[in-house]
């Protein structure tokens, strides 16, 4: 049977956006949120976006249960509640992609600037907070939420993705493969998630610039 | 007349491989090196590369004397040291292009970490160290050295410039575009150095891990 996946602030506009194009892909979706009943209108949402998708809502520690693979895709200001929230319902063996970017706008900054997060970034802080047997990867900062919701865009861009593992990174990059016009770059260590949370605001600033919905692509690869 | 473009550091193999591709699009090159004998050695290579270029060499304070360019391309452990040396020789008008990156390799570190810089990125601090009446921008941190000298290379990929000044990015955008296959992208103040500061050791754990020269694009523009 494929493999479930859990979106933890799947009712955001990156977690829905990611749940359409993974349930489109045929991988069954778990939207998770604090709300159960916001959670399950998602679902029905998505189910409506893709008829032939398999989506069901819970509320975000119920969520996480049955899944392979649990994504991370809450604003910064949110990551670390939602990681302590998280931390006896998460399971030994499960694979967490964090997404989340320390924007200031979390401070009421810009969201072209970031905060300093002590651990290095806020992958590094999932690591820590997440139960030690729980495998940590870093993705998804470069993709439009946006353009991910429409499903008549085709992408055509790249995922950059940091883990300490071979195998945790290779999993998240066969998932991301499914979607059509995403392609999986590995990138390093966990620890290079200082540099792609950076990529966020370097987006949205050339977004802000020349009204756009810009992404990444590697050259040379 | 076609402006003339300095690049300090233009032994070192980013600086080289830049005069090449903008000498052999008809660019008056000015090779600067600390030593006088090890420009002109170098501009006599280059004007064997590219037999129709104009390039000449000059101890670095000599050297950016009539440029209209100055591009900085030096390691970040002699960016300050070259700043204060050139104090008196840059003059008002002239356009500066930091392409320092403060690689943790700089302090016996490791190429895919950089250090804090205290004015927040290389580049800002090229900017207070510059006269004032010098025009600061930052860009080139992502094309590879190797990939610019060979010229039988077809280059395909983005320069990512930020600035201060639109002027100021749309005439290094205008020098950039002039080298076929390098596609010059706005992405905001000279603050967003920071950011592009670190794409230089993000590309640097690609290449190790996949054995490529990468290099960046941005997709949606």
């Amino acid at each position: 049977m494929d493999q479930q996946v859990c979106i933890v602030g799947g009712t955001g506009a990156l977690g829905f956006g990611l749940a359409l194009r993974l349930g489109r892909a045929g991988v069954p979706i778990v939207i998770g949120s604090r709300d159960e009943g916001r959670a399950q209108e998602a679902a029905t949402r998505a189910g409506q976006a893709v008829p032939g998708g398999s989506f069901t809502g819970a509320q975000n520690a119920a969520a996480v249960g049955g899944a392979e693979i649990v994504i991370l895709a809450v604003p910064f200001r949110n990551q670390s509640e939602n990681l302590a929230n998280l931390r006896t319902a998460l399971t030994d063996g499960q694979l967490l992609v964090d997404a989340t970017v320390p924007l200031a706008a979390a401070v009421s900054g810009k969201a072209t600037r970031t905060l300093g997060v002590w651990q290095g970034s806020a992958a590094q802080q999932a690591r820590e907070m997440a139960p030690s047997g729980v495998r940590v990867v870093s993705a998804l900062h470069t993709v439009s939420a946006a353009l991910l919701t429409d499903l008549d865009h085709a992408l055509d861009e790249d995922v950059l993705i940091c883990g300490d593992s071979r195998e945790d990174k290779a999993q998240l990059a066969e998932l991301i493969g499914r979607i059509d016009g995403l392609r999986p770059v590995d990138c390093g260590p966990l620890e290079m998630a200082r540099i792609l949370e950076q990529l966020t605001p370097l987006i949205i600033s050339i977004n802000v610039r020349h009204k756009v919905r810009a992404g990444i692509r590697i050259t040379g690869l």
